[in-house]
């Protein structure tokens, strides 16, 4: 026998590859919420969800949509969070449990944090799992199989709805550790928001080339330039929101980055075999790694 | 019924991806070369290319490797050919042709161009083809598959001698196109050099933190970064040599990028939403032309 639902209401605020992938998971296994509504910013992405049969219900209206809910889900770019947050705090139900998806998470706290109605539970959330596909087509149920859901509630934050957050990316496949919010702000910076930022800039640098070389940039590109722009098909709001959002964190691993560039320069200018042979090794220790702890 | 073989003796100096890659593919067609005989640095590498049946024949001496060998193919790492051009030279048969697979074309040029013995044809090369993966295991038959290679022979080179190197590359499954060798090396230094350069780097950035946040970095490494550690897990001496050997081309690629990154570093620092998104707009066109080119 299925385990009881969670909830009893799930709201999803924004439906893209986070949100459907959750939704899905949602509808086929049952035992997230009992039933799940869900509210996006246009009619053409509520039409598609309705098509898709990926939610009981949709709701154009935010406050509507959230009304009765026992857990509200925000899944929309980050930078819209302030303005999604004014619009739902007075139609939050007692009790219920506020969580999100961002890729920031003290900004999230800044923004949201402040509007959270007396009663209402916050616990922000941040699933380590995408694709370079958006909207709600892009979703699918292994989306967070294996991978790590981060929580950082603030302090004092009430624990069965922390516990009851976790037990839900449990249940999509997810494993799940708690942060301190500025210290997962850093960490992402590295391993995800300057990678993204790279590869959007490389794409650039390319694309300023003089016409004749940018033909043949495209056509003989090789696995190194490949892989930088799938990366760089990343939906542009929530990357434009993330960089903007981790503003401090982000700033200071370009920062490390460019000196650590600037070094490999030097040494490739100067001839200096052992330096670079010694970073090209360190990269291959890194790798090895992440392929011990089954992340790659 | 098979064509002729293009060649009677096909001799591989340096037998890793690329070169097991064609002993494979000579090996099962039989239309590249009647024999196919294999030589490398190491012992342990000679053996197993003997275990794995990929040669008709290996040969520990660079000399006795390329006598009566009507082709010689250099795959080894770039920064070695001089010194490998200058042990087989008096080998050479008349009127054998020479060739490469290496990842840059003027030092080639200027390398081992001057020890070419007068009627020794020499057709710098380059498939534009790889893995992560190294060494005389790592090979297979379908690596050229649909990949470019481009040709950069000399002003005043043989033509028959570059069209049967190009009918080599061929019956690989390759496309042929031929280039002016600094065009090459700017070309490849955009979409091959400098992102491995990046991917180099950003792992060594990563490494540097302190060790709670490295454990995490690894721990949580999302995909922007796995496809780093990918790319940054490639051979040490290849790379190495690829940048010591394409300096000019690839330190300008690397000024471009970093004045584009301290751009978007502004953006990020002031704010300029705009300016983000039309980056990662550039960047999400670019993968879209790649991806109608067939490339991606």
């Amino acid at each position: 026998m299925a385990d009881a639902p969670i909830f009893k209401r799930l709201a999803l605020i924004g439906i893209g590859l986070i949100g459907s992938s959750v939704a899905r998971i949602a509808m086929q296994r049952g035992d997230l919420a009992g039933e799940v509504v869900a509210s996006a910013r246009t009619q053409a992405t509520l039409d598609r969800v309705r098509e898709l049969g990926i939610a009981h219900r949709i709701e154009a209206d935010l406050g509507r949509a959230v009304e009765g809910a026992d857990c509200v889900m925000l899944c929309a770019p980050v930078g819209a969070y302030a303005e999604i947050a004014a619009a739902i705090a007075p139609h939050l139900a007692p009790d219920a449990v506020l969580t999100d998806v961002g890729s920031t998470k003290q900004s999230v706290i800044r923004d949201v944090g402040p509007l959270v109605p007396e009663g209402v539970h916050f616990v922000p959330a941040h699933p380590i799992a995408g694709t370079e596909y958006s909207g709600p087509d892009s979703g699918f149920t292994t989306l967070f199989e294996g991978r790590w859901t981060l929580l950082t509630p603030p302090p004092g934050t009430d624990e069965a709805a922390v516990e009851k957050i976790a037990e839900l990316w449990r249940r999509c496949g997810s494993l799940v550790e708690t942060m301190e919010p500025g210290h997962h702000d850093r960490v992402l910076a590295v391993v995800s928001h300057l990678p993204h930022l790279i590869a959007f800039t490389i794409c650039g640098t390319a694309d300023d080339l003089e016409d004749e070389s940018r033909q043949e940039v495209l056509q003989f590109a090789a696995s190194g330039f490949r892989d930088f722009t799938r990366i760089a098909a990343s939906d542009p709001t929530m990357w434009r929101d993330v960089f903007l959002n981790n503003r401090e964190a982000l700033l200071e691993m370009l920062a490390r980055f460019t000196e650590d560039a600037q070094a490999m320069a030097r040494a490739v200018r100067w001839g200096d075999a052992a330096y670079i042979e010694d970073k090209i090794l360190r990269g291959r220790k890194i790798r090895r790694s992440l392929i011990e702890l089954k992340q790659a």
